[in-house]
């Protein structure tokens, strides 16, 4: 199964500012509904726009969406405070995104990891900024997967992001995501991958079909999970078709099914 | 660098049949110039359904089309004599297709491709039918190219046809594709591969995009040749988005002129 975050709550979109600035509650419980019902297997929120004032907003938008659907939260910033402070208002097994090897968040998110019951997306980052090379992704994944088990955290519940970086400024960082996840899988079998795929295509035109094309190519490397607009129909069309190519649709019933409903778009 | 050779001489085909018939050079000249000018680096010729006269149709269009294009040819029969004769009339060193190792055509290839410098089109195919597991199809892959090589043909000139096979009657067909090819890189590096795409999505709906999904997750797995319509725009785009995104395009260079030039269609 591919694990769909549905990324539209998010301050840093214009509409859901307004929405938040205008205590809009129907236009954040519609826009997470609609999500839903488009196969979000989590719907993330983050209100990392909202500086000062974070905490408050991202309260206030989680409380819409957990009582407008039944779909479990991603709960998404930079900030360990602002994830604490969330976790406690929970009312499913979240995924929490994110950890990271940067020293201001490294050591904060293990403490409050231990002995919690959460799926978490760990990123490839350092306090030495991006990883540039796929054997830096690969090694930093490694540490952030051994340190996450030895405070007891089930490899199942963890989400490498390995950091996609755009083929505009260097043409070979789309390999180098590909040949990073396929060599994880390899030395880490039963870790789980999380990503944005939309940086792929900074600075280029024609992104949202850059886009579709990498989302299938990084599927086919063994991506299982992306962050991305589950209303978006050709990357959804994309997502299902590649699952399908790839053998995880048993007798391409999922495809029919979509197929039959109206959601393959061309 | 990927190969398209560009399949749309072929009798099967209800235009050109009706061309061959009404012997319309027009129309073959124009096809071929089409294919050229939108990226074909070989223009197939098959005149496979024209049974008892296909010798002398095969030599009627590739006649036309070496004159009207400067391209060269991909001559495609199941017929080692059709091959045989028409490699007579080449102008420019020809891709050939094919050899596999079903034994009415092994033997007659091999001796005719000893000491002679084409490219060659190597099908996993044998008397015992199409392949049924990735480990089948990498085994008759190294049987063709061992003894290819043993005739002087060089590794660079072949190009294996791993035989693509409906997911629609086995929904793990696809994956064994992509894991045949990954496998034959490492075992025979150096190895081209060659392919029609369309058999995958056999008794699907939406079959042209299935095709392009799969054009691009074999990109991924390393495919880079196919046999294909140069004039399906969408799929030309695939094809170009995804030779960018796994590192072929040195910095972005030709995706940018493509772009200029109104060639990439979402």
């Amino acid at each position: 199964m591919f694990t769909v975050v549905g990324e539209r709550i998010n301050t840093s979109r214009k509409n859901i500012l307004k929405a938040v600035e205008n205590k809009d509650e129907d236009y954040i419980r519609n826009d997470a509904v609609k999500q839903e019902r488009s196969g979000a297997s989590y719907i993330d929120i983050n209100a990392g726009t909202q500086i000062g004032k974070e905490k408050e907003a991202f309260s206030w938008l989680m409380d819409i969406v957990q009582r407008a659907t039944s779909t479990p939260l991603c709960l998404d910033s930079p900030d360990p405070d602002v994830l604490m402070s969330a976790y406690k208002n929970i009312k499913q097994k979240p995924m929490i995104n994110s950890i990271s090897l940067e020293e201001s968040r490294f050591a904060p998110m293990i403490s409050f990891l231990k002995g919690k019951d959460c799926k978490i997306v760990a990123l490839c980052m350092s306090d030495n900024g991006m990883p540039a090379t796929s054997r830096e992704v690969i090694e930093r994944a490694g540490k952030l997967i051994e340190s996450l088990e030895s405070i007891g955290v089930k490899r199942d519940d963890i989400y490498i992001d390995p950091l996609i970086q755009p083929i505009g400024t260097d043409f070979l960082k789309g390999l180098m995501a590909m040949e990073a996840l396929i060599q994880i899988r390899k030395e880490y079998p039963g870790a789980h991958f999380m990503c944005g795929l939309s940086n792929i295509s900074f600075g280029l035109p024609e992104r949202r079909i850059i886009n579709r094309h990498f989302l299938a190519l990084m599927i086919g490397a063994g991506l299982d999970g992306a962050i991305l607009d589950p209303l978006d129909d050709k990357l959804m069309t994309t997502l299902r078709i590649s699952q399908m190519l790839i053998g995880n649709d048993e007798y391409c019933m999922n495809f029919l099914k979509c197929f039959r409903e109206g959601k393959i778009h061309p």
